[in-house]
């Protein structure tokens, strides 16, 4: 039976939280270990930032209101309010309610993240091959929720930062390697109480960790 | 305080469910009113097939399996098993936990479907300036389902039937009139118990429904 908190297998990202409930040291830079998830409250005026030191590791975003995890950043509420699926430099990111919930405020790569493909997940490694447990996105959300105490009631669709997925004019989709540059960073200033979700993607059966197919830690921090 | 399954407004759709609870009477074409959202049981193997007499209306287009509607038709997932964001003829639809719920057995349009954007909810209409409420398509889910006696566990990105959506290699989008033809049909048949819930789109500010923004009944049936 299908229960969208509970994971279909386990990592390190349940013993590896910030904090017990997820509040950071303002402005430690924390390292996300490769392969695992992690949670932090960002408050309302808060900035975080996301560094891709590699260039080539894409990180699974997922947002909720802090204060109620069904409001939750929505990719396909986004498109609405960007006319776009490529949210740039100064846009703002909305909630299923179509609130804002962050205005990107710093990108320093050329802006091709993914908002139209769903995070990996058990089922799709079994659909590519793996007959073991492999780490994968949606499990890491779960699990970096569980770490602080939380529960995920829904996987949402994910920002994939950095991820490379071109859709031509006839709908087409690729899965290419990150267009990013080492130590690329993006930041974000939240306008509500949210708890943000990293994942450090572990897709290693695809190019889109970039050609060599392995998985890099990522850093973020959180700042006023 | 946010609730996927509240409806922020009613109207009719609470009241015409097709019966007590959403089993169909096989062979029988039922309408869809304009502006209201039905539910409808499609068991395994048995087929749902919608037609636009008009030509112009939008069909906004949630499943569930009816076992456990945590588990949903998902467009992220969707977009993944397709390698496209237009699902054509002869493709499958599949759930977030990438099951195949649905396989496209006739589709006599192009095939112009939307599958990148949101539902029009209470809070897109307040956007669009509305003082007082404006039927909408999550709300019509919602309703949808609690004639039946069921509730929406959360409000997953829909399959936007005849709604056309175009998405330029650069990402930008347009909101344009259908590319459908009067009378055009599509039939899906399911590969597992569903719960099958459509809204007539009651969006009369963009021209998504015909430049004439008026907006028009839809009809289906259920066969074996």
């Amino acid at each position: 039976m299908f229960d969208p908190g509970k994971p279909d297998g386990t990592n390190n990202s349940l013993k590896i939280g910030i904090s017990k409930d997820g509040t950071p040291e303002l402005n430690y830079i924390y390292k996300l270990p490769a392969r695992c998830g992690l949670a932090v409250r960002v408050k309302q005026n808060q900035k975080i930032e996301i560094e891709n030191r590699s260039g080539t590791q894409v990180c699974d975003f997922w947002a909720f209101n802090a204060e109620n995890l069904h409001e939750h950043l929505s990719m396909e509420h986004l498109h609405t309010s960007l006319g776009s699926i490529l949210p740039k430099n100064g846009d703002s990111l909305v909630s299923n309610t179509r609130k804002k919930m962050f205005t990107i405020i710093e990108d320093t790569s050329e802006g091709f993240h993914d908002t139209v493909i769903a995070s990996c997940d058990h089922h799709r490694y079994q659909e590519l091959g793996c007959k073991d447990y492999h780490d994968n996105c949606v499990d890491n959300l779960r699990m970096a929720l569980i770490a602080i105490g939380e529960r995920a009631p829904a996987i949402p669709s994910p920002l994939n930062l950095w991820m490379n997925i071109p859709v031509d004019q006839n709908g087409k989709i690729q899965w290419l390697a990150p267009r990013a540059k080492p130590f690329d960073k993006i930041e974000l200033k939240a306008y509500m109480n949210t708890i943000v979700v990293m994942s450090s993607c572990p897709q290693d059966l695809t190019p889109i960790n970039g050609n060599d197919c392995i998985i890099q830690d990522l850093f973020f921090k959180v700042s006023n």
